[in-house]
């Protein structure tokens, strides 16, 4: 008789996102009206014409014998690869080179798979609020009871720093989703110390890495000296080039970072990292791949610089209604979410947010026990819909 | 001290492709020319014009505001998912639908993840010689130990029959990889009235199904009643229509098929790996999906049954070649790889091949102990390649 994983059994419904729709349908039937949606954080703008060029002459390519591509590495094409070492890394004086770069169909992906490098047994710790998949992939992986939560409160800025029980493996997410805020270097620092301390290793999830403004903030762990030692990065082309529904993301497992086997000798995660994508993926695929490397090309760069600045734009319209309103903020500055104190019940918020204003939020409460009292606020939607929501909400608040 | 996954570290290396390209490697350097590919199963033709049009046509789509698309579904979009379900399933009288099909990147990813479902004790049943996915993802997940095999010999012509033994978790492969065999109606009821029996789930890796010609043989499991309570069937886009390089595959979870949880009650695995699907995937690319769709237009079905005829013509050649020299094979009739008799040691007659024909094939001992003193030879490659490969390798044998 099989059995089933229970764990992946016991797994929470995702509660937040089906309670969001359920309720955004009623009120759609009841009110007749479609609401703004600042909840969902979804690209808005089109893919970037450097990007749509490299699709379309990628699928010329493949369409002719002579020039078809089979397979592809499953570590990823090396013209994209060298690309993203090249401008960002060493471009910014990190030694990471693209043997250390692994292409992938996204960072939730990575993300979700990247735990299969370590033991089950490993304990894990995990902030809150946080983005729900280090947390469920974990449980489904039998790691449950070694899960621990890292708090993220009004009182650290939503910024936990390093505890002292000794974890083996910590997510890291800044610019942070849910709540839109940056770690300083300093702060970063301290959790590489942490790690190397412990011969514990950082998932460093970067995701929104191109949204950061101030020019002293990190854009990668690896600018923390040794992090190389003990962080894996995770980065995606989805929020800056409009790549949701496209699919590319990346992440670096540096040579030098090793774990520890059951004689605690070290390990190089590298070679472990390759053997698992080559043994459950092969590869992304090649238009993407090409239409991604295309980001890379003056005319690309401009392209994701005017997306971010639109999105971010839009952050700063929100903070000041905010801030007008004198509701307590956190984030939008170098991250395209704005977390607010919801005053309450973060579900009641969000109802009579949806009710009066027809707008659409994120109950923090979604994001972990942490979250509740806040709500989220998405800078991905159009600047004619984020200004009309901005107004209606001024109007009830 | 972080541990790492031991099961993981401790996968042998994947000696035969990585040998393989060794022993290439030093053929060209030492003979200055370029071997005739028949090792690996890689598409030669290129991607259909149906396709590619479909590409062209989502990549001006998303390259707009007013038509772009951002996040998917993760299951795939509905106008694929009904497409497969109407002409793959009841065209045939099968009764799959939509909501039961899931859109992924690969038949290696679905093959590779699928176990996930499952408990970590459950025993596995894999035949051997076997692509090395389904064993490799096993060990990974710590089921090393509870890992059986099912010998396919030229005494039951490479087709395994159901064993004594009780097992949880079967792989079935037809048509095979690597042995080109496919096993007929009443041999796979036989695995269904096993499963059935023995409350099992079979993996039904069907990724080369189109290359079926015998019109008595089954496409899918799912044609044998009952099946869809214990059967999981993947399907693949790769081979037939070019895709290897731009990736799309399909698994169908029945909603009546079903594992069980530890108090032996029934759970259906289709809400669980929706679960799974959802935490960690966030859909195929849509210009990809796109270009899948357009595959079941009458043009597009022409193009595959074109890619098919023109591999299996291959296919004949060899087999021809090897008739004339009574060289025992098997395969190749419904599935482009042929399987053959070494008369010894696999690796010998590997080297023999590329040294004195200058072809590359595939020994069987990569494949599983049961491989050994047999030879794979793919049927994918271009017309004049495989002409050329076999007129030399007649002149030697």
């Amino acid at each position: 008789m099989i059995q089933i994983n229970s764990h992946l059994a016991g797994l929470q419904n995702n509660y937040l996102f089906s309670e969001i729709a359920a309720r955004v349908a009623r009120y759609k039937k009841e009110y007749q009206q479609k609401p703004i949606n600042l909840g969902i954080g979804d690209t808005v703008l089109p893919l970037p014409a450097s990007a749509v060029r490299a699709l379309h002459q990628a699928a010329e390519e493949i369409a002719h014998r002579h020039s078809f591509r089979g397979y592809g590495p499953e570590q990823g094409y090396s013209f994209l690869r060298a690309l993203i070492a090249e401008h960002d890394y060493q471009q910014r004086d990190i030694a990471i080179h693209e043997d250390e770069i692994f292409i992938s169909d996204g960072a939730k992906s990575d993300a979700a798979n990247i735990q299969e490098l370590f033991s089950s047994h490993s304990s894990v710790a995990i902030p809150n609020p946080v983005y729900p998949v280090y947390q469920d992939t974990n449980i489904i992986a039998g790691r449950g009871s070694t899960l621990h939560y890292l708090a993220g409160t009004a009182d650290n800025d939503f910024i936990p720093r390093p505890p002292s029980e000794q974890y083996n493996l910590i997510y890291l997410c800044y610019p942070n989703n849910p709540t839109g805020v940056m770690c300083n270097r300093g702060m970063l620092a301290q959790w590489v110390e942490y790690a190397l301390e412990n011969n514990a290793i950082i998932v460093y999830d970067a995701a929104y890495e191109s949204f950061i403004c101030d020019p002293e903030l990190p854009h990668s762990i690896y600018e923390i000296p040794n992090a190389d030692q003990v962080a894996i990065e995770i980065r995606s082309f989805s929020k800056n080039a409009s790549f949701t529904g496209t699919r590319c993301a990346f992440t670096v497992v540096p040579k030098k970072c090793h774990g520890y086997n059951a004689q605690q000798q070290p390990v190089a995660l590298h070679p472990l990292w390759l053997r698992r994508c080559a043994t459950k993926f092969n590869g992304l695929s090649y238009p993407v791949q090409r239409a991604a490397a295309a980001l890379y090309s003056p005319e690309g760069k401009q392209e994701i610089q005017e997306r971010v600045s639109y999105y971010m734009q839009n952050a700063a319209i929100i903070r000041q209604a905010l801030r007008n309103r004198s509701i307590r903020h956190w984030g939008g500055i170098d991250a395209p979410y704005i977390w607010l104190e919801a005053g309450g019940d973060s579900w009641k918020l969000f109802d009579r947010l949806l009710q009066h204003a027809a707008v659409v939020t994120t109950p923090g409460a979604g994001f972990g026990s942490c979250g509740e009292g806040y709500l989220r606020i998405s800078a991905f939607n159009l600047r004619e819909n984020v200004e009309r929501a901005t107004e209606r909400l001024l109007q009830i608040w």
